[in-house]
């Protein structure tokens, strides 16, 4: 059959299905514009098996500041601190088990911990850390025994506002024992999904708790199917189980909630056994029985450690097969509890574990709603993508198709280095032993660098894992630049951020795709590095060999800023072209954001690096003085056919400096650019 | 010197910036956001002559189209129809002259003529045109002379609503003998210079007229002089002159108005002698003289035009070099009489006539300054822009960096075949010379379409230099592609917009290229015909092989519409990368537009094609049922880098009809496309 889009020779119909049909971003990936039970439902109806990680919020701020970050892992095993190395297991468990794909994960709701507050370690903070700055479609549980309702209104429109958009609604357990029903109060789950649904109609999407083998406080498992069937007439979306050990249990609840009449989905709570004594733990707080085919297995080998995870590997996933070859389990839910290695090898073996290499964007989305257009960004902030959701977090409108069109130009302060999501993950103590502890002249400085770029251990022996600029070891697209990167760094061209020029390679290229398949992917080459004034000066008598290649920004940290790019455009830096697509351009060099950055990228000489010593200290003023004297400069080759001129010219810089003319003598290069760079230097048009 | 964007540590000083350096859209052509006045300035600053053009309205309608039409002249060359050669050489002036680059026409005032009205040939009317559908900067004359005010601010909201931006503020010649000052009439074009300056503020650019030798009614040059100054006082922003002929009358003048404060820049009118009797005529009208040098050539010549007009290049040439020597003349203004030959062959001698090859846009950009960021189409109007423009004109916004953000969708109906800027240049008698006489079969409507791709005359030996959908012959770019249109058209593939795919050529290529220079295009092959219901049901199973690759939209007359763009998102088809600059994509296939096209596409068969026979005739019952019965379908190839494989899925579809297979005989493939093609193929993503 033709699928009439139009059927009718007239316009006006026309115009209603572009109004239905059209957004105004190209929506690289659907994903980013559905409701968790859209998303959902679409798995579902293709087949498509996914899965969704529990998580609990960690008791202090560095647990916090682990959960959310990656590569701290790494930094800290090459730190000779031992006790630093003890939580190794616990850290960066969003980003590193986010690679895996889940549909989404959840964070549990802790009543006495504070769980609603602005501290790091709340559960609101830590969902709205996945969301805004890991990127995670994450549901938030909360609570309703012993609140007013004034309480939870205040918390749901607190989650709103986070772009938080899904509630785990949950009644929780009473306070004390003699705790009784309240008239007008929240006494079940229910009435915490009828107040949601009645205070903010549909924006969340609501999940809650079923129990296979019924609630330990239900009369009976009909009496709790029952309070079940309720729960989901008064609105909510799916149903997440308790953990179970046997397939059995759980597919015998399914066929009792549709026999019923609950139609939502179902997902599976699956808990991979994963110690002897986390289980005893969680048997005894939820009133559960272990079957004694597991027992029987798992107490002779009760104090070997890895026995029992191996076994509870095998089970999990033996189960796990069962239910999704029963046809009633679209996705898997595990309780991780903040622990990676089971959930991980249980989901690699179902085949669901998928590290895509893809990407949507060359830079990771955020999942907030309000971003959900968004798609071009300032490359400046490449490696310091945190930085610049915080600093853009107030905007009303995001950059959707052309930065040129963005409407919201002003970034916030970025004074908030104490916030957790933005502090450096490593220690103060870790950090001197990557950075120095004693830097005795502009030389070691260049030498840190040097040592970061080629993954070599610093003079006193330690690998240098971050740089103030660079939260995490170079980037495998970087990693295509090292050896021009060392050779640089070393006389002083101290780098942050680049990448090489790429003609259009496949959009599914392991190391620079991105968006859909069947795409080209396109970049411009990128430098941006700080240097003396010493330097800028031969560099801007380069430059003009190199007009209109070249675009460059040259800017100290009083703002004396040098450029050729006069009519202020941002550059598209990279881009891709897709089937049936507009063009998507990522990433600009946007001569106004640079402004910004650049005070961002002074200051963390001071906040992060000169601040590790003593007032006073050589080690500080050195630091100190590169922040007052060095400046930033970016460079852009425009002609991204060929190869890349940008090393070229600093070669070029070099060669001026070790030989300069006979008729200027090298005294005569003023410590400032001189008089020649005037601002008349236009690229040819 | 540093150029300090912003000079300050603080971010406020960089918002500001902002503010007033950026505009939304990339500005390929920095000319079209700026003022007449702003482009004379920065080009006079720049020392870059210009020249400009003087037009009068044409008598009559055919006159009309004949001033703003392209290519005309080669349809009629090929006409046997010697009367309609008559004209040739006033034809198709705009187009023709504006490829030369002036700064800006001009369109006399002729009160008798009802210039304000909405007439084809009224000033105000042809203004407009060239303004909106021409693209070319135009001042407005406007006399003032016998006028209440109420019909000056009438012209003066007509034509800012029109788009037009510039007013030449005259007189005029008082209508009878006994004409007298009115008190508070117009009696002086200074009192219209104030008028508008009062009822419009500073929207329209104004210019004055200078008399080098004085007006011939003041009472002396040097009042008349004073009556200069008092006009620029009254806001006037240039002057062009009256025509002279010695260099030294106008330098003299230039000298005399600087001296008594006149600082705006002076345009002098140049006038190259045409003919005998156009310059007797003239010199009456203006009541100069004719300075004796110069009629001691000319009267023994008088009655041979070719040498008198070859005098008038060179006395022209040779008082223009003086004068732009002189370093006080910026710019010509030519008093064109609408004859292009002896101005033409003026600014070729003096190196003033640019026929530059590159555009701004793959389309020619309208001037109309509501359209001015525009730089996005959708590529079926791409052979009938005049088109484009009259559907989109009440848009409030343009489409500006991606279609997508497009907020003004709805064309406006396209009923209006019989405006002069949108009907065919041609007459029916050479429109049945062109495309038959008499047609017999859908064979001959083939064959008509053969002839106009491959140029050859058609079977009764006229050549075919246009078609409903191309007023135009192929475009050197479509040349490219002669040999595979030429074989798809006999075999009923009726071509009526293509374009290669192009894999990043230099943006000054002299074919393909456009944008500033130092960039790079890019387009994807594009294909757009009619073909039988047969052909479709062929094509539609062939194009299975070509998934993702190619996308289609195939839709007949009633709006019966396949597609494999299932989220109906435009296509970017042709797009650039340059300096310093985000990425320009200016053409795109849009799916919803398309719907549209489709009504105008269709219609064209009937009102431009099968009304030139009578009523029930076989020729347009033949016009008639392909109207009914064809399809439209547009193909993309999204693999830009690689061989167009557009031509093969053509051949395939060939290949198919000539050999069906066995299980599926021909007499099967119904004239519907059947029911296989379920509209849930879509593109793997």
């Amino acid at each position: 059959m033709f699928s009439p889009v139009c059927d009718g020779a007239s316009n006006s119909g026309c115009e209603s299905s572009k109004e239905s049909s059209r957004s105004s971003t190209p929506v690289l990936d659907t994903d980013r514009t559905d409701r968790l039970r859209d998303k959902m439902r679409r798995r579902t109806e293709s087949g498509d098996h996914w899965f969704s990680l529990e998580f609990f919020p960690p008791r202090t701020a560095s647990g916090a500041v682990n959960l959310i970050s990656r590569y701290v892992a790494e930094a800290l095993a090459c730190s000779s601190n031992s006790a630093l190395s003890f939580e190794l297991e616990n850290y960066h468990l969003f980003d590193r088990m986010g690679s895996g794909g889940p549909l989404f994960i959840d964070v549990t709701w802790h009543p006495a911990g504070d769980p609603g507050s602005d501290k790091e370690t709340s559960s609101m903070m830590i969902a709205s850390t996945a969301v805004n700055y890991c990127g995670l479609e994450s549901i938030l549980h909360l609570t309703c025994c012993n609140q007013t309702k004034e309480k939870i209104t205040g918390y749901l429109s607190k989650a709103k506002r986070l772009g938080l958009k899904n509630i785990m609604a949950l009644r929780g357990d009473p306070m004390g024992a003699d705790w009784e029903e309240e008239e007008a109060g929240f006494n079940y789950a229910t009435d915490l999904v009828k107040h949601i649904r009645c205070e903010f109609d549909d924006y969340f999407d609501i999940c809650v708790a079923g129990y296979p083998t019924g609630h330990p406080e239900a009369e009976s498992y009909d009496e709790d199917l029952r309070h079940l069937k309720e729960k989901v007439d008064a609105g909510a979306d799916f149903i997440i189980t308790q953990l179970f050990f046997r397939a059995d249990t759980f597919l015998k609840f399914v066929r009792d909630c549709r026999a019923i009449g609950i139609t939502c989905p179902i997902l599976p709570g699956i808990f991979p056994i994963q110690g002897y004594q986390s289980l005893r733990q969680l048997v005894k707080l939820s009133k559960l029985e272990v079957p004694e085919e597991i027992m029987q297995v798992i107490e002779p080998i009760k104090d070997n450690d890895a026995a029992i995870r191996n076994y509870g590997i095998e089970q999990a996933v033996g189960m796990c097969r069962v239910l999704l070859e029963s046809g009633e389990v679209p996705g898997l839910h595990f309780y991780t509890l903040n622990r990676e290695v089971a959930t991980m090898e249980v989901l690699r073996q179902l085949g669901l574990w998928i590290e895509d290499p893809r990407r949507t964007l060359p830079w990771a989305v955020s999942a907030h709603p309000k971003r959900k257009v968004e798609d071009v960004r300032p490359i400046f902030w490449a490696s310091r993508p945190k930085s610049y959701i915080y600093r853009t977090q107030d905007w009303d409108d995001f950059p959707n198709g052309r930065w040129g069109n963005s409407s919201s130009p002003a970034f916030g302060e970025l004074n908030d280095y104490y916030l957790f999501y933005l502090k450096s993950k490593s220690s103060k103590d870790a950090l001197l032993k990557m950075w120095g502890e004693e830097l005795t002249s502009e030389q070691s400085v260049y030498e840190v660098f040097t040592s970061y770029i080629t993954a070599q251990p610093n003079v006193a022996g330690h690998k240098v894992m971050c740089l103030p600029w660079n939260d995490d070891p170079l980037a495998p697209e970087t990693n295509l630049l090292k050896d021009e990167l060392d050779k640089v760094n070393r006389r002083g061209v101290l780098t942050i951020n680049s990448q090489p020029s790429i003609n259009g390679k496949p959009s599914s290229d392991p190391i620079v795709g991105w968006g859909p398949p069947g795409g080209y992917v396109f970049q411009k080459a990128y430098l941006e590095f700080f240097t003396s004034s010493e330097n800028v000066t031969a560099l801007l008598k380069v430059l003009k060999k190199y007009e209109p290649r070249v675009n460059y920004h040259i800017v100290n940290v009083h703002g004396q800023n040098t450029t050729n790019a006069h009519d202020m455009q941002p550059n598209a830096v990279t881009w891709g072209i897709f089937p049936g697509r507009e063009i998507v351009q990522p990433t600009v060099v946007d001569p106004v954001s640079f402004l910004y950055w650049k005070d961002e990228a002074f200051a963390l000489w001071i906040e992060q690096w000169a601040k590790l010593y003593e007032d006073e200290s050589p080690s500080r003023m050195i630091i100190k003085y590169i922040h007052d004297n060095y400046f930033l400069v970016n460079l852009v080759d425009n002609d991204f056919p060929l190869d890349n001129c940008l090393w070229q010219v600093i070669d070029d810089m070099f060669e001026l400096l070790d030989n300069p003319p006979e008729e200027q003598p090298a005294e005569q290069t003023a410590e400032q650019p001189n008089d020649e760079q005037s601002d008349k230097e236009q690229p040819g048009k």
